[in-house]
């Protein structure tokens, strides 16, 4: 099991994430060969771990089986890719983590019951280490709010009216809830009070919207060779992020001509939303909310209790949420 | 909420299913049109609700709150939905019960997160309404089983050496399981013994796999208007079922010229395949292997104790197990 690079810099957490993905590993027991090899792939294409690597730092400000908390941690992971798969079925998507997508390699039937295994490996993993019914239930509420980030995202497609407010919750659905929940789950079952826990969830939850803006915005500002792919495709899909949704905010007339193409936009047309996206001060305004959330998560975890993992958190946040790719 | 008209000679379960479709109507809280109106469409196309029923039934041994056992009713059907739903992906159906499949009618996108939507409802029932982590832990053991069985049948397509063992596995995981999780429930958290839970769980199978088998044979010796859809394109797409499978066992070669052209037969060959089962005594054998596993169950039931769903129990499983479309 290979983890990425970046773990080094985290010796807190490192031993802990390479242990999750062999946790993961055991607990793909299917007789499918496609559906294992799919899921075996996907897992070990060297995603960043982050929800884990939250669930896991969370759960070190008081003593506990780590046992418990590595499953616990695989568990977050597990059902982040099984949202992966699945919304690569909804995107058609082709490419993910660099490589060939499962639908892509495997075909959809595959593609649809790897996801649904790792719903049940996921469910396994709560129901078999969580310390009580009140922590399961959690993670159902967080579930539906996950899948209604999703919805809303496919219900808003091509409105060219979509507000910052509506954009915000489909983030804070799709990505800041696992945050949250990955963040809950570490403090609350390692011993933490529930009024601790919910701290950490909502530092989780402000993590994982400056962490989704910061993508949505790197979409745009990464270097030319990768600009292009992500957002022409998704501004083909209708998805429209915070730097076009700022800007479209300033001035929509100016867009119309290219957006009204839809599916039709061709790369032109998307260099020319992307200068607009510029010119209108999308990126610009994108950033200071991405700087607002993030600034809340880090005064969040300064008050947290002077612990060595507090640091690690500081650090790991802090680096995250201003990479520049 | 309309139910089945099959459930007015059954008093001690109507009102209650009843009020099952209602709960899970009351479940679907998601904005998304389409997602909604797919499910509650599906939700209400007039599914039998065999396994709520029997979820039902085994929580009548003891007073127990109505409302506890009603919601985890709901909690089965939500599941048996989605697989329904994600199944017709893979199967690329454009019918289910009747009525054009969810993905024909709202796409493939919409039946992904449909189906997504129904599992997690499903885990926030049984999380709410579960009395312990243990009942939990069984859920997702019969979830895992559940696909797995799933997936058995989707790796062993067009394979004409598969086994009668392969194939009662499968249909022990895709259907067996869902009535075994069920009677266990029902059984379990209206306060019996663990022991007569267990016993619920294995008569609940029994009836799952008698249930399959049933409706496997009746692909095959309903009236001939009936006759052809499903078996021929089960056929075509490598889906054997045990009346072809025991022919198949009495002797191959009779049949290879038809089968081995996969999803190129046509009618005719189906046809030809049908007469062959005949002969073979394919379907005398199976009706054979559903009356063990009928027996099995009936028998089982008549030891419960004798209050008042029991005989319920035996009305309903009789009925079921010997109909005849």
């Amino acid at each position: 099991m290979k983890i990425h690079p970046m773990w080094r810099n985290y010796p807190l957490v490192e031993p802990e994430l390479e242990q999750v993905l062999t946790l993961i590993d055991k607990n793909i027991t299917t007789n499918n060969a496609p559906v294992r090899d799919a899921i075996l792939k996907m897992i070990n294409a060297g995603g960043k771990l982050l929800r884990p690597a939250y669930c896991l730092l969370f759960s070190q400000f008081k003593p506990v089986d780590r046992h418990k908390m590595i499953a616990l941690a695989a568990a977050v992971e597990t059902l982040h890719t099984a949202t992966l798969i699945h919304d690569d079925i909804i995107d058609e998507a082709d490419v993910r983590r660099g490589q060939p997508s499962i639908q892509a390699t495997f075909g959809q039937d595959t593609a649809v019951y790897a996801g649904d295994y790792l719903f049940t490996v996921c469910f396994k993993l709560l129901a078999g280490y969580a310390s009580d019914l009140r922590s399961v239930q959690q993670d159902g509420k967080h579930m539906e709010a996950i899948l209604n980030g999703e919805l809303d995202q496919m219900a808003t497609r091509y409105n060219l009216d979509i507000t910052i407010d509506q954009y915000l919750t489909q983030i804070s659905g799709k990505t800041g809830q696992l945050f949250a929940l990955s963040s809950f789950l570490g403090a609350y079952e390692s011993g933490n009070s529930l009024h601790f826990a919910r701290n950490a969830q909502t530092i989780g939850l402000n993590i994982g919207i400056a962490f989704q803006l910061l993508d949505d915005i790197l979409d745009y500002t990464a270097t030319s060779a990768q600009f292009g792919k992500p957002v022409q495709e998704d501004m083909r899909q209708g998805v429209y992020s915070a730097p076009l949704i700022l800007a479209l905010h300033d001035d929509s007339d100016d867009f119309i001509p290219y957006l009204s193409k839809r599916s039709q936009m061709t790369p032109d047309d998307a260099q020319a939303v992307d200068q607009l996206v510029r010119q209108h001060g999308g990126i610009d305004q994108a950033q200071t909310l991405a700087r607002n959330y993030t600034d809340t998560a880090l005064a969040a975890i300064h008050k947290l209790p002077d612990v060595p993992v507090r640091a690690t958190l500081e650090e790991l946040t802090s680096t995250l949420l201003n990479r520049q790719s």
